[in-house]
């Protein structure tokens, strides 16, 4: 057969690799259930109609067809099916479906797969997880949710082991009070130029402002100084206020922004700070915003987004606002791991090998490793008989860090790190319990821009 | 909005049953770790190709259709992409694609979902969710790993709150050498004939014995005799030698048989048992066999099956021989959630609620919430100032336990289910172990066949 290449946009991982998903996975979920989120799946995928209900026309839909359908057999275009994009959509149809079912504000988390129909040559991802978190209110929804909502994935960050990462807050609100204040025709169109700003940097930006926005170009400078204002304490209102534009919906945006940065600011200092010039381009956000930057890997993009919604979705008789953040574990994991920067202590769970001197004894290391076991001990029993110098490269090649060798005259465990070994009894004995599972270490040197993030580097 | 239905065959569930369904998936995920095996994940779509590789077209495969791709931009019939319709294949892909970077034998444990293209009539599971184990030898695999496998998934079945579920084990070798030592002009045909027994008898399987795996008529009744004979001793084999068919692949494959049942039996008894009947259509096993009956729910069919494979894959130099079994996680928990077997104490993570006198309290009830969360307490915090009596029946409709008041005189936390009120600090309260997190029990009482397993049960 020949070589399997791997597949564009459709990232996969080494068993040690995904041992490093996994406990950033476990901490992502460890953290969310401590702040009283409840899991959700949703089905992967949803009538065509709904996804692309917004009119999000340019959205990249994976539809399914059933192989062996006739033609006849194929639904209309409206009831196929295509697999998510993202969690949003599938929530708001969740939340709809079983509003009668549901205790509000529901406090949700969600960490799923979703695709996206990219073209293959982009290097993007085709599939990757996601990480979400929303609350959502029945009619209304208290505003110290989205002060809630940035803290609960501070937490997420400064318990993983990545760069530093600082949630980037901007309302928008705000946004829109500042361009209706500076006369811009089109505030919509103002906020899709900011965002752009990073992409395609200010002279462009203030093109824009003028161009598509509407706005007096003495006044789009500043806009893009406006823009240019970011921090974690007062000056941010005053450096604004500074720039003399009045509007009522400004201020209502900078007290809620400000609101959320003190707030943030007084319980978890330096995570969260805002920067003026978020815009966020999807349309549904109505108030706070949110983006995160990774340190050393700001060519990522962000990391985690989300914002407030204040019509997540409605069924005619109330209406669902909703606070919601999203984490791109893929998006973070994957390129951390391409540049070598996360490393898992070992392979495979196995705390223990218990070693097999001859096959005849093999019931007495199966019985071992089962007493480990019960103690909570990840155990493994060597597959073969074999002398115990192979069975320790067995172990080793794995990053297994015990042997256990049982005998007639008794048991003893080497740990094959420092040659130590000792008289153990498998009723009683333990490991470091900094040995018990794989641990997760950065390579916080090299914390620079990863190479490619092509699924290429993993698993060719 | 018109109100939404479910999609037929893609069960969700609400936030209590998904609790459920997530312990149980942990005590899977952990007892694979207790014993070794390293988590993997695979990409969701494979090449159709791939996927039809073993000539199964009968699969009920969903490929996937970029929504913006032109015609010209779709790809050939070969390079289109399917869903995975079971994990296996997958992982035959997987190894062969980095057989250089793992260790053989390669034990990896697989939880995911997997997708069938089913007609939506039938009432069958489109998307569900797998667990699957397998040791994955490069040109050998020692036989003792089938009785591991067996034993791991035992330890599994005893660990879960669900009815007792007892792996039936045959071999393919037995069952072959058996039609061959009865002259069957085709014994393949036996075979499949023989995995019809449940569903259309023995006068129709006798039928097919004779027409289409050419056995004599007289001897067709001796097949039958072979497949009712099961149990977990010496019996079976004494029992199917009585019936004086010879063949060295039966002596082999019935020396293979009495060797998983005889060491399971002993490791764990009552866990395993034979049952010459077990077939399993599916052409690639080579040896050991299993299927699971869940008692009571023998209606569901198997819930839990696999066998040995001498050949997953092969990539011309070196062949991958293979164990393993998959447990329907979806076919198992479905239809007990259904039928209300299964419940979960609470609906949501949180062991504590923190009540709110008073919006302007609410810093101080997030800092009760930060402490008990730092001892790893759930909590959330009430989400809006209200009297005692409403937050305690927020508490109530959620499953929470403990609702937590702080006031400048002190701290008191009150058991909402007893009605107990006690001072505490939050800087060292605990909850009963018992109510930490959620918990799962079983209502044994009504053990019978479930409703409809249909998700419309769940969240319409």
């Amino acid at each position: 057969m020949a070589k399997i290449a791997p597949l564009s946009g459709f990232p996969e991982f080494l068993p040690g690799q995904r041992i490093v998903e996994q406990q950033i996975l476990d901490t992502v979920r460890e953290i969310f259930e401590l702040h009283g989120f409840a899991s959700l799946e949703t089905r992967s995928v949803e009538p065509l109609e709904q996804l692309l209900r917004k009119g999000e026309i340019d959205k990249e839909v994976y539809v399914l067809r059933r192989l062996h359908a006739s033609d006849a057999d194929q639904p209309s275009q409206a009831d196929q099916l295509g697999l998510h994009f993202d969690l949003t959509v599938p929530l708001a149809r969740y939340v709809l479906q079983n509003a009668g079912h549901l205790d509000f504000p529901f406090r949700r988390y969600q960490i799923q797969k979703v695709w996206r129909g990219e073209r293959p040559q982009e290097g993007r991802y085709r599939e990757f997880t996601q990480a979400d978190i929303d609350i959502i209110g029945r009619d209304t929804l208290a505003f110290h949710h989205e002060v809630e909502i940035a803290l609960v994935m501070a937490e997420v960050f400064a318990a993983l082991p990545i760069p530093p990462a600082i949630i980037k807050v901007n309302n928008r609100k705000l946004v829109e009070g500042f361009f209706r204040g500076v006369g811009a025709a089109d505030h919509e169109a103002g906020l899709r130029a900011l965002d752009k700003l990073d992409k395609v940097g200010s002279d462009r930006v203030r093109t824009l402002l003028i161009d598509e926005a509407g706005v007096d170009s003495d006044r789009a400078d500043v806009c893009l100084q406006m823009a240019q204002i970011s921090g974690s304490d007062g000056s941010v209102a005053d450096r604004l206020r500074g720039l003399g534009v009045q509007h009522p919906l400004l201020d209502q945006g900078l007290d809620e922004l400000m609101a959320v940065v003190t707030a943030a600011e007084a319980r978890r200092p330096g995570a969260v700070a805002a920067d003026l010039k978020i815009a966020r381009g999807l349309d549904y956000y109505t108030g706070t915003v949110f983006e995160t930057e990774l340190a050393g890997f700001e060519s990522l993009g962000s990391i985690c987004s989300g914002g407030r919604y204040d019509s997540l979705a409605t069924d005619g008789r109330a209406t669902f606002p909703g606070i919601g953040i999203s984490l791109g574990v893929s998006r973070l994991v994957v390129p951390l791991l391409a540049a070598g920067h996360l490393q898992a202590s070992r392979t495979v769970p196995s705390c223990v090998l218990v070693a097999v001197g001859d096959e005849s004894e093999r019931a007495a290391s199966d019985a071992v490793a089962d007493q480990l076991r019960s103690r909570g001990i990840s155990t493994e029993v060597a597959p073969q008989a074999a002398k115990f110098g192979k069975q320790i490269r067995h172990a080793d090649r794995r990053g297994i860090p015990f042997v256990w060798f049982a005998s007639a005259d008794g048991h003893s465990v080497k740990d094959i790190r420092s040659g130590d070994q000792v008289d153990a009894d498998p009723t009683t004995w333990n490991p470091p319990a900094s040995d018990l599972r794989p641990t997760v270490t950065m390579d916080s040197g090299q914390a620079t821009d990863p190479r490619d993030p092509q699924q290429e580097e993993f698993t060719s």
